[in-house]
């Protein structure tokens, strides 16, 4: 396996999982992290009635959780062990209705820096295994230091 | 009670908080629909524990949540009877932790159009009566008509 | 040369060519518009110092002015013959200073759409033949239709 | 004159003025600085037809360009006198056209953080003394210190 990126944290996949345990409304979705690796995170909702907007289809602000999670970890994959991760801003432009049996943020890092990092996330609706584009987003994440309150 | 816009349908009010019930995301995170006037909707969010992040704050992605539901809301108000409302895109800029012991959603109107119309949205967290800005969100709603498969 | 994306109009090279030829703002920056494929448009600025910014880069809305028409003109050549094209939003990622000789936007659409269309664009500044990525935008596009006042 | 913004800088407006007169893309376009105060910058460009797109109205990423430097210069009024200003990234929602006798680009801060500040402005065109709201931004600017390749 080759990577664009090098992580600092050889320990890089454990802090990411870790991280994502503590997101409680991540097991109050139903979200999982599947893939962790340098500057790339997976996350994974199956779709569920209670998570919808009214016409039925995953609510907008739903996808952009997991969207904002993925982006979040992947840029976390690549800062030193002691940083917390903030998001700064995103934006979310919706293509298609969220609907399936699984929803599938891919987060990306476009550029990785000491301060700010910029990632971008497709997301996709699975449906008879095949993956439909429903959203993207790109977003600007922060790295956090020297943050007692933040841990992680 | 003046406001800058007319509604086209006299029965918004109705109609919006009907379709408002119909999302089952809504009453999946506890959240209201509170104020609803021509371009303005409110949604008060109670703070949980199960919808936070890994730092005890409540996810970005709630927080975009109810803003996305207020703005595409608050666009709602100003469209005729037979029509539905779509998100097209929105961005959020997060400004401060959302913690506290309720966050507020406040969307409004800057533009509205007959295809497309812009809101924006302010998002406060109440602490002791006090209100703070924690996030700013501005996004684009589309009104889909002759779509029978968007009821609302 | 396959494409994912099909013209419906097959004249839609020489439609992109003469509508970039009325932007007039683009013959004052120096701008030329180089590639013109189905959902892909480039288009290069040659640097120059009365451009630039307090730090001598290329000034970001610069920046965002040739990404913005890579992006329209990208969603342009897959609309039909008589239709419009108009900006709807624009976010612009700024990634690394806008230095070297040349600027190149790379338009391509991620969802064409009957009235709205979703593109992105990537800007690299070029220095001895290399490429560095140095912003990414990610806009929506909207199908005029029936409007006489916009023509091209 | 109240001001809800504390400069950390008296001299803030000369600084403001200083980096102005250095963005040599100003003078290309014939934008002026007029309103410089704590967390507020205007900037206005007369109307030219050198800068339009190809319905004769001011290209989108003309206004982003004004709109940027007005968000910018807002959040440098606020920074220490060591610091230099970046835009990290920005999103503009385009309203109506932008044509008319002149533009006025409103940057007003939002959020003035340590490293990171959020501005957003609203665009105008005027006609005839009439004030029409064409755009709308939101950017995240960012204080960078300890940058010798960054002047002002």
């Amino acid at each position: 396996m080759t990577s664009r990126f090098e992580p600092q944290d050889p320990d890089f996949e454990r802090r990411v999982r870790d991280s994502f345990d503590c997101q409680r409304v991540m097991e109050t979705l139903g979200a999982r992290l599947t893939k962790v690796r340098p500057g790339e995170v997976d996350i994974e909702l199956p779709f569920r009635h209670d998570l919808t907007q009214q016409h039925g289809f995953i609510h907008a602000g739903i996808v952009a959780t997991i969207a904002d999670s993925a982006c979040g970890y992947a840029a976390f994959t690549l800062m030193p062990p002691d940083a917390a991760v903030l998001s700064v801003e995103f934006k979310v432009n919706l293509l298609s209705p969220a609907r399936g049996e699984l929803v599938i943020a891919r987060g990306r890092v476009r550029k990785s820096g000491r301060t700010v990092s910029v990632c971008e996330c497709d997301v996709f609706a699975q449906t008879a295994g095949a993956d439909k584009l429903v959203a993207t987003m790109v977003g600007t994440m922060m790295t956090a230091h020297d943050r007692p309150d933040l841990s992680g």
